[in-house]
Protein backbone atom coordinates (compact mmCIF):
# COMPACT_ATOMS: atom_id res chain seq x y z
CA UNK A 1 0.00 0.00 0.00
CA UNK A 2 1.05 3.44 -0.61
CA UNK A 3 2.90 5.10 1.90
CA UNK A 4 2.21 8.92 1.63
CA UNK A 5 3.44 11.43 4.19
CA UNK A 6 3.31 15.52 4.43
CA UNK A 7 6.59 16.62 6.61
CA UNK A 8 5.62 20.42 7.71
CA UNK A 9 8.74 22.06 8.84
CA UNK A 10 9.49 25.48 10.26
CA UNK A 11 12.40 27.09 9.87
CA UNK A 12 14.29 30.06 11.38
CA UNK A 13 14.20 32.85 8.99
CA UNK A 14 18.01 32.74 8.75
CA UNK A 15 18.70 29.52 7.77
CA UNK A 16 16.23 30.12 4.93
CA UNK A 17 18.72 29.58 1.94
CA UNK A 18 20.81 26.53 3.23
CA UNK A 19 17.88 24.93 4.26
CA UNK A 20 16.57 24.92 0.19
CA UNK A 21 19.97 23.72 -1.05
CA UNK A 22 20.32 20.99 1.34
CA UNK A 23 16.80 20.14 0.73
CA UNK A 24 17.31 19.78 -2.69
CA UNK A 25 19.91 17.77 -2.86
CA UNK A 26 17.71 15.22 -0.36
CA UNK A 27 15.15 15.78 -3.48
CA UNK A 28 17.82 14.30 -5.91
CA UNK A 29 19.14 11.61 -4.01
CA UNK A 30 15.56 10.30 -2.68
CA UNK A 31 13.98 10.37 -6.11
CA UNK A 32 16.81 8.27 -7.04
CA UNK A 33 15.24 5.74 -4.54
CA UNK A 34 13.32 2.37 -6.60
CA UNK A 35 10.61 2.94 -3.69
CA UNK A 36 10.02 6.21 -4.22
CA UNK A 37 7.31 7.79 -6.32
CA UNK A 38 7.35 11.59 -5.77
CA UNK A 39 9.49 13.99 -3.52
CA UNK A 40 7.83 16.93 -3.80
CA UNK A 41 9.27 20.12 -2.14
CA UNK A 42 7.17 23.13 -1.62
CA UNK A 43 7.04 26.44 -0.01
CA UNK A 44 4.16 28.15 1.51
CA UNK A 45 3.37 30.94 -0.71
CA UNK A 46 2.24 33.21 2.52
CA UNK A 47 4.85 32.20 4.61
CA UNK A 48 8.44 31.86 3.18
CA UNK A 49 9.63 30.15 6.45
CA UNK A 50 7.09 27.19 6.05
CA UNK A 51 7.83 24.34 4.10
CA UNK A 52 6.20 21.13 2.94
CA UNK A 53 7.73 17.68 2.08
CA UNK A 54 5.04 15.60 0.01
CA UNK A 55 6.84 12.06 -0.19
CA UNK A 56 5.00 9.06 -1.32
CA UNK A 57 6.93 5.45 -1.37
CA UNK A 58 5.50 2.34 -2.94
CA UNK A 59 5.39 0.74 0.68
CA UNK A 60 5.89 1.36 4.04
CA UNK A 61 9.14 -0.65 3.23
CA UNK A 62 10.27 1.65 1.09
CA UNK A 63 9.40 4.79 2.95
CA UNK A 64 11.72 3.09 6.26
CA UNK A 65 14.54 2.07 3.58
CA UNK A 66 14.43 5.87 2.79
CA UNK A 67 14.72 6.69 6.45
CA UNK A 68 18.28 4.43 6.47
CA UNK A 69 19.34 5.80 3.84
CA UNK A 70 22.52 8.02 3.68
CA UNK A 71 21.24 10.82 2.30
CA UNK A 72 18.20 11.13 4.22
CA UNK A 73 20.33 10.96 7.76
CA UNK A 74 22.84 13.63 6.40
CA UNK A 75 20.05 15.93 5.88
CA UNK A 76 18.24 15.01 9.22
CA UNK A 77 21.88 16.46 10.76
CA UNK A 78 22.20 19.35 8.61
CA UNK A 79 18.80 21.05 9.06
CA UNK A 80 17.78 20.00 12.44
CA UNK A 81 19.34 23.54 14.36
CA UNK A 82 17.53 25.41 11.55
CA UNK A 83 14.32 24.87 12.48
CA UNK A 84 12.39 27.03 14.63
CA UNK A 85 9.72 24.29 15.56
CA UNK A 86 10.12 20.12 15.69
CA UNK A 87 8.64 19.10 12.12
CA UNK A 88 5.36 17.24 12.07
CA UNK A 89 4.55 14.68 9.82
CA UNK A 90 1.39 14.06 8.64
CA UNK A 91 0.16 9.96 7.36
CA UNK A 92 -2.18 10.05 4.41
CA UNK A 93 -4.49 7.19 3.13
CA UNK A 94 -4.45 7.52 -0.84
CA UNK A 95 -8.26 7.27 -1.85
CA UNK A 96 -7.30 8.43 -5.51
CA UNK A 97 -5.26 8.20 -7.80
CA UNK A 98 -5.77 4.17 -7.10
CA UNK A 99 -3.13 2.95 -9.33
CA UNK A 100 0.62 2.71 -8.56
CA UNK A 101 0.79 3.32 -12.58
CA UNK A 102 -0.77 6.76 -12.21
CA UNK A 103 1.75 7.83 -9.33
CA UNK A 104 5.17 7.40 -11.88
CA UNK A 105 5.75 10.37 -13.39
CA UNK B 1 4.47 29.03 -12.96
CA UNK B 2 3.04 26.23 -11.19
CA UNK B 3 -0.09 26.53 -8.81
CA UNK B 4 -0.27 23.89 -6.01
CA UNK B 5 -2.91 24.32 -3.41
CA UNK B 6 -3.27 21.81 -0.65
CA UNK B 7 -7.26 21.67 0.66
CA UNK B 8 -7.45 20.82 3.76
CA UNK B 9 -11.58 19.57 4.21
CA UNK B 10 -12.87 18.11 7.66
CA UNK B 11 -16.29 16.33 6.87
CA UNK B 12 -18.95 15.56 9.65
CA UNK B 13 -18.65 11.68 10.65
CA UNK B 14 -22.08 10.79 9.30
CA UNK B 15 -21.26 12.48 5.25
CA UNK B 16 -17.47 10.20 5.06
CA UNK B 17 -19.46 8.13 2.53
CA UNK B 18 -20.96 10.47 0.42
CA UNK B 19 -18.28 12.93 0.73
CA UNK B 20 -16.10 10.21 -0.54
CA UNK B 21 -18.09 9.33 -3.51
CA UNK B 22 -18.55 12.87 -4.81
CA UNK B 23 -14.82 13.73 -4.59
CA UNK B 24 -13.73 10.89 -6.72
CA UNK B 25 -15.98 12.14 -9.40
CA UNK B 26 -14.52 15.80 -8.99
CA UNK B 27 -11.15 14.19 -9.22
CA UNK B 28 -11.77 12.26 -12.26
CA UNK B 29 -13.07 15.19 -14.11
CA UNK B 30 -9.97 17.15 -12.88
CA UNK B 31 -7.42 15.12 -14.26
CA UNK B 32 -9.46 15.37 -18.08
CA UNK B 33 -8.58 19.22 -17.43
CA UNK B 34 -5.78 20.50 -19.85
CA UNK B 35 -4.30 22.20 -17.04
CA UNK B 36 -4.33 19.94 -14.63
CA UNK B 37 -1.09 18.24 -13.33
CA UNK B 38 -2.64 16.42 -10.72
CA UNK B 39 -5.39 15.62 -8.03
CA UNK B 40 -4.42 13.20 -5.18
CA UNK B 41 -7.11 12.27 -3.00
CA UNK B 42 -5.86 11.84 0.29
CA UNK B 43 -7.92 10.54 3.82
CA UNK B 44 -6.24 11.15 7.23
CA UNK B 45 -4.38 7.71 8.56
CA UNK B 46 -5.41 9.03 11.90
CA UNK B 47 -8.90 11.03 11.44
CA UNK B 48 -10.84 9.56 8.94
CA UNK B 49 -13.30 12.59 9.21
CA UNK B 50 -9.85 14.63 7.94
CA UNK B 51 -9.35 14.65 4.59
CA UNK B 52 -6.88 16.41 1.85
CA UNK B 53 -7.27 17.22 -1.77
CA UNK B 54 -3.47 18.08 -3.35
CA UNK B 55 -4.07 20.07 -6.51
CA UNK B 56 -1.63 21.21 -9.09
CA UNK B 57 -2.28 23.33 -11.95
CA UNK B 58 0.05 24.17 -14.99
CA UNK B 59 -1.01 28.07 -13.95
CA UNK B 60 -2.94 30.17 -12.47
CA UNK B 61 -5.26 30.80 -14.98
CA UNK B 62 -5.66 27.01 -15.09
CA UNK B 63 -6.77 26.98 -11.85
CA UNK B 64 -9.25 29.66 -12.28
CA UNK B 65 -10.27 27.59 -14.72
CA UNK B 66 -11.04 24.34 -12.86
CA UNK B 67 -12.56 26.84 -10.36
CA UNK B 68 -15.53 27.61 -13.06
CA UNK B 69 -15.92 23.99 -14.60
CA UNK B 70 -18.86 22.36 -13.77
CA UNK B 71 -17.98 19.49 -11.89
CA UNK B 72 -16.46 21.77 -9.45
CA UNK B 73 -19.63 23.60 -9.19
CA UNK B 74 -21.28 20.62 -8.70
CA UNK B 75 -18.91 18.97 -6.21
CA UNK B 76 -18.97 22.41 -4.13
CA UNK B 77 -22.66 22.45 -3.80
CA UNK B 78 -22.89 19.00 -2.99
CA UNK B 79 -20.74 18.62 -0.53
CA UNK B 80 -20.86 22.38 1.52
CA UNK B 81 -23.52 20.95 4.08
CA UNK B 82 -21.00 17.82 4.74
CA UNK B 83 -18.03 19.86 6.09
CA UNK B 84 -18.03 20.61 9.29
CA UNK B 85 -15.83 23.61 9.90
CA UNK B 86 -14.80 25.17 6.04
CA UNK B 87 -12.46 24.14 4.24
CA UNK B 88 -8.86 25.42 4.24
CA UNK B 89 -6.84 26.49 1.42
CA UNK B 90 -2.83 26.53 1.64
CA UNK B 91 -0.90 27.56 -1.23
CA UNK B 92 2.86 26.90 -2.16
CA UNK B 93 5.35 27.73 -4.66
CA UNK B 94 7.48 24.91 -5.66
CA UNK B 95 10.69 24.66 -5.27
CA UNK B 96 10.89 21.17 -6.48
CA UNK B 97 10.74 19.15 -8.51
CA UNK B 98 11.40 22.48 -10.86
CA UNK B 99 10.37 21.30 -14.41
CA UNK B 100 6.94 21.17 -15.57
CA UNK B 101 7.60 17.55 -17.21
CA UNK B 102 8.37 16.22 -14.05
CA UNK B 103 4.63 16.79 -13.18
CA UNK B 104 3.14 15.46 -15.67
CA UNK B 105 2.38 11.34 -14.53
Amino acid sequence: MINLTCVKIVVKPEFIEPFIQATLENHRESLKEPGNLRFDFLQSKEKPEEFMLYEVYLSDEAASAHKSSAHYIKWRDTVADWMAVSRQGYRYNVVAPAQIGQWRS
